[in-house]
């Protein structure tokens, strides 16, 4: 007869949920009817300027929300200021906008306050949450629930995923292309699932030589960025990393003066039209001696990198941030593991942020 | 006979421009009338989404402008994304935008190409530019000069400065408040001169204090959220410490669990709706063992600060920023000549950036 619990090794809850992002990707899709429903809202009532709020790794989701709403539908998508309406009080008309709160508990507070605002502003207002019976999701005139079962690890994972899934195939339905949109994250589950073995592997290598790192860039650009500043929140709150997201321009206007051979950069390279400025990046990092970590779809085509890990492509293109955050999270998995600090609770931190 | 050059010691140019900026924002609003009639033409032709695009400095100062456009003529304005448009080359519908474009030396290459694309897409295209002979001046339909001189040293200070005016004058001529603000900025220049000899004996004291520093966050929230941004640029730029902006309730959503007694936290506190935000985000900071410094117009009102370093309040307060980021600048100068870095001329970084 066993008693055993479930294992409470430290960061084993954070790894299991990586672990089950391609399974909690499938189950979103189950919900492709009712993100429908809610595209046709948009388009019907011609909301075509989004706007989109959230924190954290909810906010991080939304940097990929642009590109979907402007690749897709070529509608204008923006994470839009909470302060202004919440704070400063200012009445803003918003009857042409869909805003978006984007919250995995449902229960961000300045999120929620937010959405009711714009609610009475005018704006159609849609929640994307994984509790939904949550406060957002009731404040919310439609809600695309994130389907990812409970996240317990503090750091998120696969509720992360799951809402670039749930942008993607929301900004597909609003381009009349909702089924190609859902088959690709169907397929896109798939090939996560097969290269994480692979990538697990990969990535307690690379953990050995970051050992004693304490300050990282993380540069991507286009639908990248967003898996920049994901990887770069996931180094900080699991690795207590001093990791910074950049666009890989903006490494350039600035923040490349404070590279050595100390201060390592991740590189995200994809195959589409920013690869010419991530690679630029990568050259000007090479040459202040900082050693390079390239990932991404395009992996290969960063030149010098000290170590790389390519990930596969999905289709559409588009889906790339699905799977390059991929090694992203394994790598802080594996580094926390290392350092003997318990991913699953960070210090300072807990899941439900009620921080205003 | 003198033959004396201009003193040429490391880090005399980055200073004495910083010292200049009072003139400078007197230089500027010389400009009042020009402004006032770019402002017009955006209100006749209902040009209401405000497009900002900008790298490094003038990026930063966009975040202002989204509270200038916001909190003035009650507009929307969001910092624009240049990928999409440059990058990915996606037509959008800009007929209802203006778009203004951001850049010192106005030949910021993919600044310049999203102007030119924006207007032939139909939007009323502004370059805020020092150089109004430049290809980006060129390129956009109508101009504000930054009249702030020519900047030499790498590090921008002057010219941000300039820029955050630009905005807000621009804004509140679209608001009907023009000169009120103008008002403004002229007493701002003569609150930012009175504050300068007293800020520079408290950041040298300060610098001291943070002389092995590696690692820094650097919060603030709404209008001031510009200000931490600009800050920690000047750190990374001149000082080479691993400086990261984050609003003050982003702090609480994963970065705050990387903070130790070595990791300090720079708190830019003003007087207005975000200071609870500011409050917590400090309490969180000395929870965690990390030392405070706490700036800004209500810098007094940061429990348990290390260093508090408090600024002048402008009026209206809308121009808080023009006075708090000076603290940060003069803090980089003294940090900087310390460490034996010359802050005009950062290793691997050129005035004019011509990254893609």
């Amino acid at each position: 007869l066993s008693l055993a619990e479930p294992t409470t090794a430290p960061g084993a809850q954070f790894l299991a949920e990586i672990r089950e992002q391609p399974a909690a990707l499938s189950r979103l899709v189950e919900h492709d009817a009712e993100i429908a429903r809610i595209a046709a809202i948009m388009r019907d009532r011609n909301r075509r300027l989004v706007r989109m709020v959230g924190h954290g790794s909810s906010d991080n989701a939304a940097s990929y929300g642009i590109y979907a709403f402007g690749l897709l539908p070529r509608w204008t998508a923006m994470r839009d200021s909470i302060t202004l309406t919440v704070h400063y009080a200012t009445p803003l008309d918003m009857s042409g906008s869909t805003v978006i709160g984007l919250s995995q508990s449902g229960r961000t507070p300045d999120v929620l306050e937010y959405v009711k605002g714009a609610r009475a502003a005018g704006a159609f207002t849609v929640a994307i949450t994984n509790d939904p019976s949550s406060k957002l999701a009731r404040a919310a005139e439609a809600t695309i629930p994130l389907a990812a079962e409970p996240e317990r690890a503090v750091a998120a994972t696969k509720t992360y995923v799951n809402t670039l899934a749930a942008l993607a195939l929301l900004a597909a339905h609003v381009a009349g292309r909702g089924s190609e949109v859902a088959e690709g994250i169907r397929r896109t589950s798939e090939l996560v699932a097969d290269a994480i073995p692979n990538l697990e592997r990969a990535t307690a290598k690379l953990a050995l030589s970051f050992s004693y790192t304490g300050r990282m860039f993380v540069i991507g650009r286009g639908v990248e960025f967003a898996t920049a500043r994901e990887i770069a929140l996931k180094l900080l709150e699991t690795c207590r990393i001093a990791a910074e997201p950049l666009t890989a321009t903006d490494l350039a206007h600035g923040p490349v003066a404070a590279l050595d051979p100390l201060f390592p950069v991740w590189a995200i390279a994809s195959h589409d039209g920013t690869l010419p400025t991530v690679q630029e990046a990568a050259t000007r990092t090479r040459k202040m001696g900082a050693s390079l970590v390239a990932s991404g779809t395009a992996a290969d085509r960063i030149k010098g990198a000290a170590f790389t890990v390519p990930v596969p492509t999905p289709e559409p293109r588009l889906l790339s941030p699905l799977v390059s955050v991929v090694p992203g999270q394994l790598f802080a998995a594996a580094l926390a593991r290392g350092r003997g600090l318990d991913a699953d609770a960070p210090h300072g931190l807990a899941k439900v942020t009620l921080a205003r």
